[in-house]
């Protein structure tokens, strides 16, 4: 085996041992990039030099004894709205050409604090306001969406180019690629992880959170992410629990909710088989399934929207006005259509929001976590728009993609999204876990028990494309 | 002396004693409401059947030796925007003309809980969106404005017809009224006092609080209503401490902030000379006074309108849309002018916000306090508009009202507002200070200490009016 295929666990228990140096790992995954991501596009920049320094770095520290934690001298991959300082943050956009970060966001620190080694800059749908993230593919299709907005960072993780990534979820760009690029995504409770120094879509339902090729993995990375940090505003004082699951996979006693409404509401038929022998695996190990009826579904659409929006539109507000020109077409005509939204609709949202969060928490009260798809269908094929339901239903590929995410984002619980099995075309299939808020411990517990239950996942095989210019469209790649 | 005269902690001194009984207490206070309030105006519905029949439950409770605490059996008006069970909620509006709570809201359901007798409600300025009430006269002065919104509760407590009331402040609606009528007023920290039940003028900045004639017993209140409601959405838990303040004056080691800017621009003489006596009798009680710079200023009345307008407006969507003749034109104006704000603005509020609560947190750790005027200005005429200051620079009477009281909205930090002497012509000015998030202990030992060093205050010699009808403009009163 290659040291890129190693799960963040294997690499570092491998480096505690000295089996492993930071340098060959570094060095083995910078290969790989070097080999796989022509075909994938999934990083802006890739940070060789500072790479090989920090390796080696973190191997004379490894040779001296001074381990940081689990996180030494393990390659990261950033989703490219996270700043580092010295390096550009261009949010795979032109209006970002000129950016240079001046200081590392909190996550950033926290990870380089921890030992971790970044190793490059993850493509994000422009500024994070979509759904696809155009010029990364999928790591086990060539002409299939990669997912967004952090499809670069969940490609990244999928195809060994990365041992680990963060992401940003919004509407849940940390799960959509997640689930389907096959790897593990987290979208952290709300106020858990500080968003200092990272490019804001809506600040009101923006988290930071990891992308790993198993549930153990991101317990390790939530593990140096979480944490008060008084420059975010959002920011609570976290518990502070242990987050590795154990080794023990019993869910004894654990009531897992079965939404008997919305969740499998349009939904492929591949994806609900999946979801549901998951859910039968999670009964095996002793969880008892509930049946549970979701609150205000009517209203999550709208709510998602309707605080998105304007927020962004706020925070693009000047350069919307300066430079409009360099924003792609589909993300410019959303910030333009939020400036004239009335104060009065995004107060009707964030009313929406609250009940919603009442509603949620009494239904939280009833289970302890709810499984349910992370995405109702498995990749589009770039360029697709819509997608076509049984019942004849056209739905925008953004709509679908969203649908099942955005109760997360705003209500602020917790969700883990875990790969569940292929579709027949081979395309991954995910399942969300959601929980109480600061419910992280029981989420990433159950994650874990589920994936004992399935062979060790290795990096997709990545399929070769010929004739890139032929893929979805590309924005110029700045800061490369 | 007369029981309606008596402090609340003197009379609940005296019914502890029994000395006094509530039910001599209640008529006393009930007569004084029968010969002034023709005068003032101040209440919307007396409610003198329930008040003796709840007197007479208290007055054989304590014979029974079961006393519910120190407002036990003493009268209390509740501005006219908070529910009571079975009685109408009018906010002095004709819109509420066919209103009737069904449940008591927290902060009545906490004060029946403590054994206090409701007396009445009072009356608001329509919906608490004004600063002037005009219903209600000035409890010192037949044609001065008894202030806003909670114009009913201040007169009524200064003039004796409430031992003490409950009023909301949004803007200043507690502080204002309270500084000019010669009472105490407490804005507490945004989340301490609960809400639920309360009619919302704008949810972000609304407070519940404490009228009273002395700082002891705003003390005495607070301690009943404070404590986490999850009925209200902000509430926060409460550290809980004691509130009532000790017996010593002293005040070495502590740092109170005297601003060098904004506080004390656009202030009437006697106003500021009135305040920065009271500063210097709290500098001979041992505090030293530290200059302080008072930040973000020119954010905070578009701040506070910001936010303000379209959360007003979204509350009321509904019967501006069906009932807007039954509004009054001042109050219909805002409500409409506040549809048509669109959400950046909004947004733009909120983020302002944030920045102003970071920046006053980082002022509130070089000082202990800051003591400012209330109000620039003593009770206006009825029926003024403006206020014309020295430089020529004319004032809307709202603006001039709001504007030194918006800060601790906007932050949501505590405010208390005592009385520091009255004007030549004989009308009272008020002293606020604003201290850290749930720091009241120390504004209301400050308070009390310097409310030692002044004689004994009682109610008001209400001047008696001829012509009443020659008043303001006076809404239907309904529900009486």
């Amino acid at each position: 085996m290659q040291p890129y295929e190693l799960s963040l666990a294997e690499a570092a228990d491998a480096i505690r041992a000295r089996t492993l140096s930071p340098v060959e790992l570094v060095d083995s995954v910078l290969d790989r990039i070097e080999k796989v991501d022509p075909h994938l596009e999934a990083y802006v920049t890739v940070t060789v030099e500072q790479a090989r320094r920090a390796a080696r770095t973190a191997e004379r520290q490894v040779a001296a004894g001074r381990l940081h934690g689990p996180l030494h001298g393990v390659p990261v991959g950033l989703k490219d709205l996270i700043d580092v300082a010295g390096t550009a943050t261009t949010a795979s956009s032109r209006v970002r050409a000129d950016h240079r970060a001046q200081t590392d966001s909190t996550v950033a620190a926290r990870l380089t604090a921890s030992g971790a080694v970044l190793i490059g800059k993850t493509h994000t749908h422009e500024f994070a306001y979509g759904l696809t993230t155009p010029q990364t593919t999928n790591a086990w299709h060539p002409d299939r969406v990669a997912g967004g907005s952090s499809g670069g960072s969940a490609v990244a993780v999928a195809a060994g180019a990365a041992t680990f990534a963060l992401g940003t979820d919004t509407g849940g760009s940390i799960r959509v690629p997640s689930a389907l690029n096959g790897v593990v995504g987290l979208k952290p409770t709300y106020g858990l992880v500080s968003r200092h120094g990272v490019t804001s879509l809506s600040w009101s339902l923006d988290h930071v959170g990891p992308i790993t090729r198993t549930v153990e993995d991101a317990a390790l990375v939530l593990t140096a992410l979480a944490g008060h940090d008084p420059r975010d505003p959002a920011s609570l004082a976290a518990p502070g629990p242990a987050y590795r699951p154990g080794g023990a996979t019993e869910l004894s006693g654990l009531r897992i909710g079965v939404p008997r409404n919305y969740y499998f509401d349009h939904v492929a038929p591949d994806v609900e088989s999946a979801v549901r022998r998951a859910m039968g695996e999670l009964e095996r190990l002793g969880a008892r399934l509930v049946e549970v009826e979701i609150p205000m579904t009517r209203y999550i659409q709208a709510t998602q929207w309707g605080l998105m929006v304007p927020e962004a539109s706020a925070y693009h507000e000047r350069t919307l006005r300066t430079v409009p020109e360099l924003y792609q077409a589909d993300v410019r005509v959303l910030l333009e259509a939020g400036e004239l939204m009335p104060a009065g609709d995004y107060l009707r949202a964030q009313r929406s929001r609250t009940l919603m969060q009442q509603a949620w928490s009494r239904l939280l009260e009833e289970v302890d976590v709810i499984a349910a798809p992370t995405v109702p269908a498995t990749a589009v094929k770039a360029g697709d728009e819509t997608i076509t339901w049984p019942d004849g239903t056209v739905e925008g590929v953004s709509d679908a993609y969203v649908r099942l995410s955005a109760p997360a984002n705003i209500t602020g619980v917790p969700s883990l999204s875990v790969p569940v099995g292929r579709s027949t075309a081979g395309l991954p299939i995910g399942m969300q876990l959601l929980g109480r808020p600061f419910g992280e411990p029981v989420l990433l517990r159950v994650g874990h028990a589920y994936e004992q239950t399935r062979p060790a996942r290795r990096p997709a095989t990545v399929p070769r494309t010929e004739g890139l210019g032929q893929r979805v469209p590309t924005v110029t790649r700045t800061g490369t």
